[in-house]
């Protein structure tokens, strides 16, 4: 899609008329008295949340911020391909990735070795490696992600809408016995400073903050940010403009001799551009306070960082400077030693890092997705309350994690590049090595949860090899065996909440005598120690709370719909319906027919004797067994649902 | 997607309160006395025709309906990958892939040899062969299509809503040198029966007449429908069910010995079944007068043709008589041997036929995909009127072979199966590879045009043997230059009107000394006698009206921005940016990486010498040229442009 080319505008860029893009007035509700849930903050992490949350029909949500309406203009703008994934989960990855600016290659530029007041490229490499994730690396304005987020809680059961233009004052836990133990105040505003004088009461079963670097529930709970509270400086803005910098359409990471770094990221739409300049590096007398500094000091000194090349600025949509820190919270959450969690912190609330290597946004709805199930299966009675404690244990390392990543690559880029006169700058090409080998890093698919109640320690992690335990089911293309369709067998996981149990089959045929999915499905449809039959509640879909589908290795023709047991053809909805979409096949069509992707040998699935891979609802590898091991099966799920 | 597991529901399924799905109420707006275009029939070509127009900005057009409000239950639903490909060019083929059901393979079933009252399968085809299309043939309900043409409208300049609760009473040519020439009078209406009073009157330069089989238009301008007015009766139903028939969720074709013949179309949403059933096969006593027909009829025949399989029906959804014979019309507009055309006719108001073969939406849509752009060049002051007259030309021939193929096809379909018996019948092989062989026409992408003004004779076709003149630019995959981003070629072709211009180049060093699309874009940038300078009027869009492109053979990092001529960097918009995307090459990336799919071996494109190829703003190849035909390419569009 090609848009913004008669200047930026926000909103649905399908509209002609970029006004009609941006009116949606939201409904206007009252306030409820009492809910499961109140989420503090309509950023990615609280959308997320809301979204998440909405997904199950019987969980009261209510949603609130202190803005007049829903954001039009973000600051985050890349999307990492695990959030992508994500989104797929919920239904919208499509739309964003027919808008968005895809990220397939980035161009590296040092000082020219002739002329090193001038940049010359010193190479480009693939932004992302083959096979890390079947889903891009997006740049899209965050405020079209959060359109998409709203989209979902308003399309849901609940139908939820955000209540805006709502401030908090203040929040308390009360007795943990009482059925709603949070008592939160909320003021109504408008244009975030003129307050009424209207105070709503809401009381909740559970409060989550995801209210920002300046969290108010953060505060009112007791914790702080730690870390690092600023470092190097850097002017960002969202621009249109006309340039003879050949690259201006990729990925551009720039070093100069003498002026200071530079990181060009194309914008959705084929004309804006945002760039990341290097304020600390601005010359003495080009220094300004921060209160004084303008968009064109920021073009100034991107023109003198891209010399040889200049930019032609026709418009800034968005300016800022960033001066941020690494931080991270000193708790996730408000549990003590007496007391489980009633308040929970996420996103910005929990970690603040340098905007560069477009981790914010992703980290942020990565928070929430992993608290979201959680605490739904909490809420409507599948878990114990103590799965609530892997989320603080969880997120918190990753924070962590990220912050070391974000500290080590902020502090490369920022670095001269190595030189006579500077040896110990960094040499460019080990900056591009470090970048690609930092990849599934940025793209967020690194994350490997350490073992818990909810990731086994990987015994046998042989038998899939390519689906680490711990880390996200990473998905491959297969066959669905009742309509013949390619797909990705990732995207069975919608974001409902369910855990997925795939059974992949050995080299018997499929649903012979000798075929250990067979005797599984008669274990999970017969056998007492069924966690299906255990633990999904009477009149609840059978594969609500755990989600059985088969893959075999034989072409798709082989498998006779027949044969299928009743384990992998659960009755539906209030009709009974069959449903036909549990049973998938290794895609064995030849290359020519977009085929000869096969699940086995790309995962490493054992062919004679398959296994057992449970997922987590929130697409994360929790145990791999062997097909035979029901005891292991209901072991884990005993560990987990109630 | 899944869906209607809990009966059916219409309207968007990503809703979960069905309620909300279908509340969608229209602006209502006045009628506007004058319209340069006045639509009559809020069916797909109807619609297809409004988004078309809609996408001018200066184009004041009108589309009215005798229906109160916008469908929600549609009878078409087959779509093939042709129509995918032009909703591709509306920016809506991802929405409606997400949503509909992917016709992959058919299966063909036949009686027992050993057991004659019982069907056998006799086998499974791939149901759209490799690189047919990048498009897959889906089916879905019409009315998500109407959804999708209507966002496309609404969202365009103009703002496009239909005007519903509307009858056409008379329509009459007038005066035909007016600047309105044509009076159509139309009547409020509610419910399709009681009558107001209230009476408009509304002048027109045309007007569609898309107001389906019985057009009332048609019958204003003296033309009627000729041909068989009835042949086979075939009962259709959309049923949600239980069966053992194995192959429910794939297309079916079966002919059982006794007991007629039957058509399995499954349905969007992974539970609904469409099931045509042939009636004049019904047994004797069995048949009943249409007006006593009921499902349960349908039901039974359904079960009895299965046998020894059943249906357990849950619900019916929808269910109708189809008697519909092949008919053509007299004349596809009013012209007369004094008086060019005003009024046109479009979809079932020219052709009907059996829905057998799922061609009428396409059909239908297709129509208005040729009178559209046609028409809007006449009224932008582009063209000459008598471009208006290939439209007749181009659709009337197509829409008697799809009469004779339909004719066949149903003959085929309901004849009985060759047997010592039946002698005569047809070998259930033999209709499977009838099947295959019309595989290309029934996906809608054998139409090829005959040689106008705007199809050349093709002389120079062994430059490109596979983008065949006359036929649709078949899309195949490349790599945008400046972005590196992996697209379909094809998907350039918005529907915005502009003509394209393909500069294939042939094997010099992009854009070198030698280079053919250098030496072009030097000509057409430069020289008075280039199309592009001649025809673009001051003001617009270079682009807007010849859309010049340029694709290479070598690997994208060899080609240099900075030496992308002006020709292939127009600036854009009221700001003047440089638009990025007008340059692509060859995927040369590994298979591994998702590449290999060369566009030059895939097209046949000569290496050497590479060549032009022009494509009419409907997507169709309208000449292959030498790169360094200029003369050709000056000649070409001194025939179609002004």
């Amino acid at each position: 899609m090609q848009f913004h080319q008669n200047g930026f505008h926000p909103g649905d860029p399908r509209y002609s008329d970029p006004q009609d893009a941006v009116v949606a007035p939201p409904i206007k509700r009252p306030m409820p008295k009492e809910v499961d849930v109140l989420i503090v903050g309509c950023g990615p992490a609280g959308l997320n949340m809301a979204a998440q949350l909405s997904q199950f029909g019987n969980i009261s949500v209510a949603i609130v911020d202190q803005k007049d309406d829903r954001l039009l203009v973000g600051q985050a703008d890349g999307i990492a391909c695990r959030t992508i994934e994500m989104f797929q989960a919920y239904g919208f990855a499509d739309q964003i990735i027919q808008e968005g600016y895809q990220v397939n290659e980035a161009a590296f530029w040092k000082p020219d070795a002739d002329k090193p007041f001038e940049i010359a490229r010193s190479g480009k490499v693939a932004d992302v490696a083959d096979d890390l994730s079947e889903m891009p690396h997006l740049i899209i304005n965050q405020a079209r992600v959060h359109d998409e987020f709203l989209k979902v809680m308003q399309q849901s059961a609940i139908k939820l809408e955000p209540h805006y233009q709502r401030k908090l004052l203040s929040l308390e836990v009360g007795d943990a016995s009482a059925e709603y133990p949070v008592t939160v105040q909320l003021e109504r505003m408008v244009n975030f400073s003129q307050y009424s004088q209207e105070i709503e009461t809401v009381k909740a079963k559970y409060v989550i903050g995801c209210d920002g670097a300046r969290s108010a529930v953060r505060s009112a709970i007791g914790k702080e940010l730690v870390g690092d509270p600023l470092n190097q400086a850097w002017g960002v803005m969202d621009i249109l403009l006309n340039t003879d910098f050949p690259d201006i359409r990729l990925k551009s990471l720039i070093h100069s001799n003498n002026e200071g770094n530079m990181l060009i990221i194309p914008r959705e739409g084929g004309y804006m551009v945002r760039m990341y300049v290097e304020l600390d590096k601005l010359k003495e007398n080009e220094r300004v306070a921060r209160d004084q500094m303008t968009a064109e000091v920021l073009i100034a000194a991107g023109n003198r960082i891209l010399a040889p090349y200049s930019i032609d600025v026709k418009q800034v949509a968005w300016w800022s400077v960033y001066e941020i820190g690494q931080r991270i919270t000193t708790a996730f959450d408000d549990s003590t030693d007496d007391r489980a969690a009633r308040v929970f912190l996420a996103g910005d609330a929990c970690h603040t890092h340098s905007p560069k290597a477009g981790q914010g946004l992703n980290t942020s709805v990565m928070d929430t997705w992993n608290l979201g199930w959680k605490l739904a299966h909490v809420l409507t009675g599948r878990a114990d309350e103590s799965l609530l404690t892997t989320y603080s244990a969880e997120r918190r390392e990753y924070g962590q994690a990220l912050i070391d990543f974000d500290r080590k690559f902020s502090a490369m880029f920022s670095a001269k590049p190595k030189s006579a006169e500077n040896p110990d700058g960094v040499d460019p090409a080990e900056f591009q090595r470090y970048f690609q080998l930092f990849g599934e890093y940025t793209a967020g698919v690194s994350i490997q949860y350490r073992p818990s109640i909810m990731v086994s320690d990987g015994i046998h992690q042989e038998l899939a090899t390519g689906l680490t335990v711990g880390k996200r089911f990473h998905s491959a293309p297969v066959v669905r065996q009742g309509d013949a369709k390619p797909v990705q067998l990732g995207h069975c996981h919608t974001a409902n909440g369910a855990y997925r149990v795939y059974a992949f089959a050995g080299n018997a045929a499929p649903f012979s005598a000798d075929c250990g999915v067979k005797a599984l499905c008669h274990f999970l449809a017969e056998d007492a120690a069924s966690p299906v039959k255990k633990y999904t509640p009477a009149g609840a879909e059978m594969d609500s709370i755990i989600d059985v589908r088969a893959v075999f290795q034989q072409h798709h023709q082989e498998v006779n719909t027949a044969d299928i047991p009743a384990a992998l053809a659960p009755l539906k909805g209030t009709l009974g319906l069959r449903d036909y979409e549990k049973v998938f096949c290794a895609d064995n069509r030849p290359v020519s027919s977009g085929g000869g992707k096969d699940i086995y040998e790309m995962r490493g699935i054992n062919r004679e004797h398959g296994c057992i891979v449970i997922v987590r609802p929130d697409q994360y590898v929790a145990e791999v067994l062997p097909l035979n091991d029901y005891a292991g099966l209901s072991q884990f799920f005993a560990g987990v649902l109630k």
